[in-house]
């Protein structure tokens, strides 16, 4: 099935949304059991920004921009425009003009699996882009592509409504299903990192704090002197 | 023919290049029908610069600047130094230095297609520099080049005396036949999207805007709801 | 030999590494004869940062950051941390909690052939890190490494107790036993560069400062003018 | 959820699997829309084999193996085992040992998005392996994944269970559900495929036989003479 | 100008290119002065291949091959097609329909600056292709692009009725302008060749027949023993 | 110290490089206990060989050969000549020639961290050669480096005498104080390996022969149906 746009797909409450984006996208990845991460080639393109929203999806051919003017429309207020390609490309698809249709509909941000441009003027509106690219490079609309439909990012799946949330270390995703029980692990985890950070200020050892001592001499590590290594080694 | 240095080329007369400079790399390109663009690998050392110049070019051999010390001779006020190799490098062949030189003849900026360094001195001297890598890595002296041949840069061809377009989305090369030309279609670029962009922050859509929908019904492109979706796709 | 860790290793005198770090990592490299530096890959996670200190080595597992761990331990007051891991990866295995340890122990910085994360908490922080990428993707800790062994970084062998130096331009390592040389030479390279830059400022070429006029006769660069180049060429 | 192996899995009918498979990678990648191919990265470790079967998933961490013993035991005849792991890898964590066991179960070959080795005894024993990278190094068995699960390779989603194909031109994904529709979609185009060929065997050209010189009108392509062009161009 | 079929174009006559093809890609590149090697991205889908041809170029939009089709037309006995997109795209755009049209034209073989597919098949009818990638993804026909105009490959410009030629080191072009130069040239390097082989059959060094240990003292290149080397490196 | 050749460095004696050869480099890498592989950038120019011998390396500057005739003096017969360049490069410095020179002297192949080219003659003349890249570009000589220094190449430190082993899984190295435990290891290595395959022959699983379940038990690895992975993911 190719060309369609999916409309009235269910989203994540935006009050759970928010609770959840602002512990950052390396504690929620960690609290979530390390998944979702879509990968350090996404980057944003202008540092400083923090946003969580609700996935709307656009998959587009290489060089062709066509459905994020269809992704447009159903894009509204606490939505984040997700795009991918159907193969690899780093054409600038995105840029000012998009992110002022986007930010007068209310949506938080955009992710861009290829290129972006108008950098310094998206960094003037205050419209967060995250792309693989920077790069004028124009593109054409001609071949169709679908809205709303799964897509794959960085090697992880994005359903519409699922959880995007994206910082200066990346983007991720969150399933809608399980934002109520992210939230509460990313809670958990931020409390347990704070008092680690607290530990760790006052001089103990990420070590001793984890019992990571009798894991070492599980693994047979060895503690040995600089002179007994030269000795070894020949050195 | 190897290792000429070319002297007296024509180069596109300054006041054009500067009427041209200030709509834009993205808006240039998209101008003059989505040509030009040295592609994203060529990157701002230090963001916030927008530049046009004429081009003075040289081609090097990887791991050996000998030809920029001869480039630099031939550049002049209002110029723009392009620099390649006949082979993918990414060692530091342009510093601090060279752009003090460059700076003093009034050259406006230099593109690398390979590593710089110096990046903080570059950045506290105001002397603009977009390149494919930065590093500290040295360069010798050793085999000849060219000055002021063709040469390609991101599968763009740049003689001497065309104009280079910079800024934080990348770099283009305008043909110097082309510059008057590219400055009208630019004005027409730039008022086209002002008033696109004023209707965007109306709330108008793309979709209508560029009479797209026509389009999308031609391509077969389908509205169906999440739940047809789902019934299709089994899932 | 595996999963070793190795205490009590000489470390080059804190004195001269500060003495050598004033100078940056361009100048040190090219004062050594254009030796030392790490490749174009490792990148500030934040910029505008120059530090210099001795070597705590860390090889890991991809994925695993077991042995930051234990390094942290090792490393003490003017360190800075260095790790690699078996094969390549970008997954972020540090980030701020690693960063608040070494802080608090005196470590001036560190150096990850892999990815970081916590990217605006490190900038809040001053402490400083370069990095092979930026990922929130967090790593396991299951399999041993070693720390404070000879590890290759960028092609350059990094033995404990060697001088790293960092800036914006990237990363260097000075063996320990050359610091006292380097020092030297690095005076002695920055005069030069110092003189070379007030004569640029006054217009002096570098072809006729460095003599190059004879080397490029030798070589047989011609000068022709851009017509006689057209004629030859037939363009 | 991490860590589980999911047992029982429906999988699409063989002889359906066989129908399909002899079409080869391309025609049914066509057939489907141009869906479901995993990209240029999985290259044949030896070339020449054409096979097709059922997935059964294994998804691993970076430089770990654990997973694909667990995995060997889920695969029957008929099976295509294919492995990712969480984080891009090239190590070699697949070999002729695991080749040998899984021929001896009737699994048809092997798809590893990371790196395989073994190469010369893998044609030498006929069972063929398309991985991202050819690699010695090898892997530990240390840290849990899991098998079974839906996994995404080449941005294409995989469930165990769905049809894979594989041949010198890459490796594709067919949904389990559109088998049936596969196989027809493949003849048809298939059937087209030998007409086009006989046309053109013939000197029949593609532009009349698909009708498009109508297409080049419309999109404004203007036919011109190498002096025209000459002209226009200022060359 | 955009979306042109240039017609009539010149070509090197075609016993000029099958005299010079017959020397192979590296030493025609060596004897015209290091100039005209495409890179080694280009890589043949079949090995043993060496041809020699003239140049019809294509510029397609990235997963569009509609301009291939118009090229085929222009096409005739000797020719070699090549092909690049306007962005990188490593899309399957070139497969065995395509050759059978060429191959029935009388055309030699092809280079595709993106992907091609049909492997297989290429390698069993006999004809040769060198691309960028092998992959099955397909591609559409909806955006129009140029024919016979001037094209950049591999950082080398190509125009049409230059010669191509390529072997297994990959392919390079030789300036139509330059082929009576080329052949002589080659000639001259392959006899000289000859007479190294012998030479160096028997022993003789290069370092005497080039007369290289003059540059080496020059250089201050120095021999020492290893046990010097320890002395001094303190190893 | 930039610029030497060193002389008369120990080698490992060759009657034990020959018995460690046989076992091949996935056998032996794992036997050392996974250390010493270069990675899979290197690559057989030609399949099918699988050799051993001592390093002579040499350290060339990016673009230029010079070295690599000055380190063919220095190889004697049993040796393997390790290429390394001081920037990633992958021009062609090494063919044809220099294989023949090298052949005549006994030397058994060749490790290029840089291009190749010739590679058709390379297999006629049954001379094998691993590099990173083939590439008909060519290369001058004219800046010094050294011979018989150690070098970097895939992050492995290669000392002069060292044991240089390549099949087609690529190329590892093993310090010449190793060779003889090595040699052992290997021995129980590939016994342990013909017993294992023996086993999964019959049907035995490499869970049960290695006692893997008990670790996924600890591991918490959960076996589930594919209703139950259905009910629990919603799916």
């Amino acid at each position: 099935m190719r060309g369609v746009v999916v409309t009235g797909h269910e989203r994540a409450p935006l009050e759970q949304v928010d609770a959840l984006a602002k512990y950052g996208v390396a504690t929620v990845h960690e609290a979530l059991g390390r998944v979702g991460f879509l990968g350090p080639r996404l980057r944003p393109v202008n540092r400083g920004s923090r946003i969580g929203g609700t996935a709307v999806t656009a998959l587009c051919w290489p060089g062709d921009n066509l459905m994020i003017h269809v992704a447009v429309e159903q894009c509204g207020p606490g939505d984040i425009l997700v795009v991918t390609t159907t193969s690899p490309s780093t054409d600038g698809m995105f840029g000012e003009l998009f992110a002022t249709s986007l930010q007068q509909r209310g949506v938080r941000g955009a992710i861009i699996d290829a290129g972006s441009r108008d950098s310094a003027e998206l960094g003037e509106m205050g419209f967060p882009v995250w792309s693989a690219a920077i790069s004028a490079q124009g593109t054409v609309k001609a071949t169709p592509g679908s809205v709303n439909v799964p897509i794959v990012v960085g090697g992880q799946l994005i359903r519409p409504g699922d959880v995007i949330l994206a910082d200066d270390d990346g983007v991720m995703c969150v399933p809608r299903e399980d934002v109520s029980r992210a939230i509460d692990a990313a809670q958990a985890r931020s409390d347990k990192e704070e008092a680690t950070r607290q530990a760790f200020r006052q001089g103990e050892l990420g070590l001793d704090r984890y019992g990571m001592r009798a894991t070492l001499d599980r693994l047979g590590v060895e503690y040995i002197t600089a002179d007994e290594y030269a000795r070894r080694t020949g050195a």
